[in-house]
């Protein structure tokens, strides 16, 4: 199947924060169009506009964005009897736990492109990264191999570990990483509403840990950037060391990285590197992608989340203050900024199915 | 002199930010009577409670805690112009331009002890910090001999300085310190009232440089952890790297930090450094000294600004999340947080005189 | 039985925000002595500590203060199943749902003051405010007598509606009140912890609505000035006009007041009614009492809630910015902080308690 | 001239933040073409682009939107010595102070339509509202023969008066307006960036003064609303009362409004009155006007300010929460959110600019 051709998709947890976000960059999209809309059983038969609607007559839509028309009066689904005659893609946005559940029923049929973690660090599952490592498709045919399922599933990276391997990426492939120590300053945004982040805990404060956050991104920006080898992904050969912190933003999460690089490269030659290092991909012509993966900017107080968060609609990691260190073997340091609930949560997932798409992985 | 004989004291800048914290911790001092207080021009003459009313009503009047009712009615004299012959001892609280005019001014006569930073790099004059590094009073007559004065001039360290120092002089005197990378994550009273922090610049937003902090912060701990030879510092000999940002956070600097040992410790062991580094000190029974200048907190989600700034009246450096580092050679990392304006100003200035008189090295 | 001899007390609710705002106003207080704790069924058996403690080793523990030692070892009851046998007297701080079942079980044979709204609007309950209504008690044998009970229930009035009622009773007293409109900006430590207000609704914004509180705001202030006529409360005959809203604000409700008097009087007259207002009451010497219910400020720039919720450990109102108003008859505006944790909440409820035995009304 | 021709336009004060306001809104508009850009003596000489960017390489641009390219390289010129030859209207965008200077050297020749108040409370001169009071036009014959100018000098309002008098304005028409009651609580972008409103003194707060902002919507609510009689403007016939407040948002003002009205008027009357009071107006088709000058929400929690602010960029007036009042005669209560930097300030003086043309005022 060509790219011209619209495939089917159903969104799965649609009536949560991920999912409305997975609808705004649904709406109108040239190359899916979204069938059918699923959530808990609680949501179930009700027109979606019905379903975020509460009795005091509260709407309980949570982007900036508004709701595109056409899904108002599509009629949820229940997630766990989600029929897929008629889809040819999963797109889910729901809690781990119940992800757990589903998707693997949904990817007997097709391939599911997930925010959730449930399967991120399974051996067989690729984590897909836009312009990163399609390589990693590999692993799809021992994916449905292992499982017995003809689609497949593919988890999108944590928001905190998206901005960092999109500023590592090109920096590993012409200079080599031999190490990474991160702070990052995250926006409220990535805890989602339920529980979410409290005022009472976040107004004049920082809560400086976000339970298994840190793991999670050593873990996956080692994978997103490993090698395939013999079918099976090697992690990449550096450590990655974090401390995960929240702070008093609503979206875009900072993040403070000191890398130490395999050879020696000069400033320049590091932003050189972000600034070719996307061409190949940004040549795709994808619907979502953005005119610039990374962007490099030259402000001294830059990036600042409140002020570039929504560069190019929230796809492009920003990134300044690019400066040698002197602890790091061949040592630089700077400051990133990418938008958690944009390239870090939907769109970047609608992103990735455009990609996987355009590279044949997506029939 | 000794201890028991209350020194006649000058607060010089006296009407700003730090100074008042200044008048909050001299209020009933046992130790210091202040006897005169002195601010620009524009305030001499004034009585200090009108020195701090605005036309319109308004008391410009910066600190939680009210102003000792013993200094309201001191008239407020010409910095320029101060007279120090009923004066013992000096504390500034000025810009850092002005300080450089001012400060020698009193230096010549009587000690002067200061949170400006514009002796702070020179090479005869030390930057206490109360428990580190008394030894460096060596300074003390080379600077005198320098420059043909009878006092001297200590400034204290930058307030990013501050924290970060306490938490690693213990480890230096322990396992020794091979390198450090933090990340600091700062309150707006840091940037003071003129011009300070924009509500505008700052809300919904971190601002991931503040001019020449970096480079304090880095220089500043090596001299502090330095040792004297010869008569003059040596700076201690590893590498400090630091990304300095702004949050929106009223009191309280947060610093997340990576220091690599010279021996291996244990996570307990690194404890114990902190838990038994500064027993010794504590045991002069300093009038401002806090049971503890290190804390450590095993709960998992602290220290944060607004829940634990405040401990033993922002006195002590709060540390938690201590973890291996698997990038830097013996890696640790933790968090620490360290009130900006208590220990990290006014109050930690008085401190140092304290130990200073304590010391014998003001007389 | 006297003043003198302390009352044995039961806290219901202990592990949440306002019981642990219990606890703190409790601890070695000279008339009360806790005895026991209760919470629901899933603290019941646990020691208080272990109690507020999750599996991840934080401590859910809220208050600013830290908590009294003495109660950290007491084993938590279940509040279905609480034994009075040797309690004098109840505090309650539970949901309202909760309150309806256990309070009047308790109330059948001791005193129950309670912050919840469950019995708050019955005709024979009385809501007290301390200096304001001691006459209410007139309804203290009437509960009695329609409901069988030995005890009785007295619940506190709205954190919203305190600050109001103590500026309005001595303007009330003193020219008689005609109408008021108010405007709240409430902080969001109001709405607790479950679910509380997310940092992502409230920050870099205002939320125009908080479901139920103008209702409760205009009923309970007419209600407390209320008079006793023939065992029964006759509302105070003006009519009070809300919009209640929510701010970026931790602590601390300010209100925009316009009052519109009976008859006519000076500013210098309303600010004396104010000074003298609750003169009396402050003569009683009660142990939680503030030197002021209410305190006049001329500073232009103020209340604020950061700088002034804290005026006497937050038991008194503070008001400023008095002016004429030239809509209602007879009109002043002003502007109100009243701290909505503290003397709107537990420890406002404990003076009320003090208030009780010193008048007789709990024996 | 008709409306199809570009009027050539002078920006004086361009690079403030007001001025930058004006350049984006200004920005390839098809009736005003900007040929000069003006600021004060320091920046004059310089390139825009240069003019903007400090010596630290940080650019001083205030706006969420970017800098319209055109603009970049125009040279800025010395307000005080601004030649207006080529030049047709001029906006102006400076302190009152130097407004008091230069605008009547500019009204001498052309038409001035300026963000400042220093002549807004003179009796000659207009203050237009667009859809509100276009004949007050009358007063321009008077003001040119007042002064001998060719131009004339219209500012607009105070950013707090603008949402007040777009809501009240359909209501006078139809019920006539008895009293007004306002508490607002505004934006820190209302107060600019010198000083503006410093994060230390607005985190975690609320600041209820903002000096003479009463004054000027109590004054300028009841001139726009006012009718002109023999060449002059009567002030409408009812009080307002305000009660103004600083809150912790970036942009939009928020205000509690209670209405008594002439004639009672159900709530289904009053939206009415918003739903259609400007239909005419909205006919014009202004390059700036947006599809409603007042929008009426039925959701409960609405307006708020970072959800509502750029409904329409910021354009309309968004109001809800609309109830009874039992107050004031026949009176009524609503929360409204304006846009203070949009509608409240350039944008909006650019709609009075196509209003004034479309008129035919301006020539």
């Amino acid at each position: 199947m060509s790219a011209a051709i619209r495939r089917r998709a159903a969104v799965v947890g649609a009536t949560g924060v991920a999912g409305q976000q997975f609808l705004v960059s649904l709406g109108k999209h040239p190359w899916f169009e979204v069938k059918r809309l699923a959530a808990s059983e609680r949501s179930a038969g009700k027109k979606f506009k019905d379903a975020i609607t509460e009795s005091s007559g509260a709407t309980r839509w949570f982007c900036d964005e508004p709701c595109p028309k056409e899904f108002l009066d599509i009629t949820v689904e229940n997630a766990e009897k989600l029929v897929l005659d008629d889809i040819d893609i999963v797109f889910t946005a729901i809690e781990s736990d119940a992800a757990k559940i589903v998707e693997p029923l949904y990817a007997q049929r097709v391939p599911v492109i997930s925010t959730a973690s449930a399967f991120r660090y399974e051996k067989d599952v690729p984590v897909f990264l836009p312009g990163v490592n399609i390589n990693h498709s590999a692993l799809v045919p021992v994916q449905r191999k292992n499982r017995g399922w003809k689609g497949f599933v593919t988890p999108g990276p944590n928001c905190t570990t998206v901005g960092l391997a999109f500023s590592l990426k090109p920096l590993h492939d012409r200079f080599g990483i031999g190490s990474v120590i991160m702070t990052s300053m995250q926006a409220v945004s990535g805890a989602g509403r339920s529980p979410g982040v409290l005022s009472y805990d976040i107004l004049d404060n920082v809560v400086p840990y976000i339970p298994k956050e840190e793991e999670k991104v050593q873990i996956e920006t080692q994978k997103i950037l490993g090698t395939i080898q013999d079918n099976t992904i090697v992690s990449a050969p550096f450590n990655v060391s974090c401390t995960c912190t929240r702070v008093n933003v609503i979206d875009g999460h900072t993040e403070s990285v000191f890398v130490g690089l395999k050879n020696k490269a000069s400033l320049d030659e590091v932003k050189a590197a972000w600034r070719d290092g996307y061409k190949e991909f940004l040549t795709l012509g994808l619907p979502s992608a953005p005119p610039e993966i990374v962007h490099y900017t030259e402000e001294p107080f830059r990036p600042q989340p409140r002020l570039d968060r929504n560069m190019n609609d929230g796809m492009t990691t920003v990134i300044g203050r690019l400066r040698s260190d002197n602890v790091l073997p061949n040592g630089i340091k700077y400051v990133l900024l990418s938008h958690n609930t944009k390239m870090g949560a939907a769109k970047g997932a609608v992103l990735t199915g455009e990609y996987l798409i355009k590279s044949g992985i997506i029939a």
